[in-house]
């Protein structure tokens, strides 16, 4: 565990189950931290552990030179940060916000701070609040390079990767929805795998194996096809996108005839149609990329 | 390498890409493989490898107490089988019908072989052709277990990990089915994501990495989810189904105000919303399992 000298403090806003570990950990690392949230007692625990239960959010802010914040999204960040006493109060200091949102939000963020002299930088996490404190956490973050440089060292308490993507502020946030559209989508079909299988009489702890050698495979598959994203050269030659139609044809009549919903795997049919619609039949299935996008 | 004896035969009919790698293993193992394609022209590389390359398909079929075929779908298949002379010159023997389709259609060709005196088992191969032959190959098979042991020496030829699900004929296509509804939903939410990072000026090689870490907390994940839908406990302590569909609709905004199609997505948040409005709002989002099934 890493000691911190009495000038590391750090303000948590937001005490949901990610705002506590975050707190946790940096009660964990020695960082002396003040939390506030905006319906009083979720700062019981956190206070018994040492941090400071702050009474107000401009209170809160103002014991410390790095705010993180985390709350459900943009709009309930912003009741809390763009409140006059708060703003007045982050004059000077800087803001870590953990939020998830769309990139438009943080670009937003990045436009109000400035204008009110606050330091601003946007981040995701990616792993669950479990992790939060451990090595598996993952932090992506955006923003200005010297910013992150400057309160790196507290951030590094709560463990776990850290990666600066960049100037850009929206870039984590931009990560965060094109990471969490993978894992969504991935859920939604495991989800949906399981209806099916059930119908069958397959229960899910007997296909949960298989499925797990499912997803050990796709990892490698993400990085195969991202160069051919990247290069346009889509090599179907072993699985053209054909095929691929052929076994979601199936999918979505095998499901549909147990009644169980297929509108997802429709959708996703539909863009592989496309695709072969265009003339790109040969292909490989990651081509529907370029369908995606906008004409 | 295994050595088999003369009377250790099969035949292999479809050579394409599948088909071949199939019929190479075989004769790698040292098998006497009899091959033969609707289309000619196909075995050639087969029997400059020892293969022999029969006429027809009854002349292919005859040649080998187990004939192992593999082609497009079910109407391909049986448009191979069942022509009478094929058909006549099958009893006795054994069918393995490799080929991806659904439940029902196995259970039909196993009607199909039962009338005509033919032994049949179904069965899905979960791996790209490149693993047949290697220990990386997954084989699932369903149909009569004597059955299945009489003719496992020689499909053990094809390497990897074999498993009989049981005697139910359709559980191998089911089993397909399933594993098949994950990953392409999930290779469909990784070509979506990769199309909204480019809109973001990110591109596929630099989502990557952090693609190939979400698609390794999905093994994990889909194992505590099973033992939820197996029990009927769902829990959502810490994630529940609110937040995911508050980030799938993150998801959708920002894929739209790209102008790219998020309709994938918008099934899947669809799904969460009817589980909220079911009143499984602070369920884990794997309850959408339930939401699916007919009521």
């Amino acid at each position: 565990m890493t000691s911190y000298t009495e000038r590391s403090a750090v303000t948590v806003l937001g005490l949901g189950p990610m705002g506590r570990a975050l707190a946790g950990a940096f009660l964990d690392a020695g960082v002396r931290t003040t939390v506030w949230n905006r319906t009083p007692g979720k700062d019981r625990e956190l206070v018994e552990r040492g941090a400071v239960g702050a009474r107000s959010a401009e209170e809160a802010v103002a014991a410390s030179g790095l705010t993180v914040i985390c709350v459900v999204n943009y709009d309930a960040a912003d009741a809390v940060l763009r409140r006059a006493e708060v703003t007045d109060a982050l004059k000077g200091r800087t803001v870590v916000n953990l939020t998830a949102d769309i990139p438009e939000r943080a670009r937003d963020s990045a436009a109000w701070a400035a204008e009110h002299g606050i330091g601003y930088l946007d981040g995701a996490i990616m792993t669950p609040n479990t992790t939060i404190g451990t090595p598996d956490a993952v932090f992506l973050h955006s923003g200005p390079e010297e910013l992150y440089q400057e309160h790196r060292p507290v951030l590094d308490a709560l463990g776990g990767a850290h990666t600066h993507l960049g100037a850009d502020i929206g870039r984590a946030a931009a990560y965060d929805i094109a990471l969490l559209d993978i894992f969504w989508t991935a859920m939604a079909g495991y989800a949906h795998a399981l209806a099916v299988a059930g119908a069958e009489g397959i229960s899910a702890r007997e296909l949960a194996p298989f499925a797990q050698g499912i997803g050990a495979i796709l990892p490698p598959i993400f990085a195969e096809t991202a160069d051919e994203v990247d290069s346009g050269r889509f090599s179907g030659a072993d699985n053209p996108i054909t095929s691929a139609a052929s076994s979601m044809a199936h999918i979505v009549h095998a499901s549909e005839a147990h009644g169980i919903d297929a509108g997802v795997m429709r959708a996703a049919e539909g863009l592989a149609r496309r695709a072969i619609g265009r003339g790109h039949g040969q292909d490989g299935f990651i081509r529907i990329t370029d369908v995606l996008k906008p004409r």
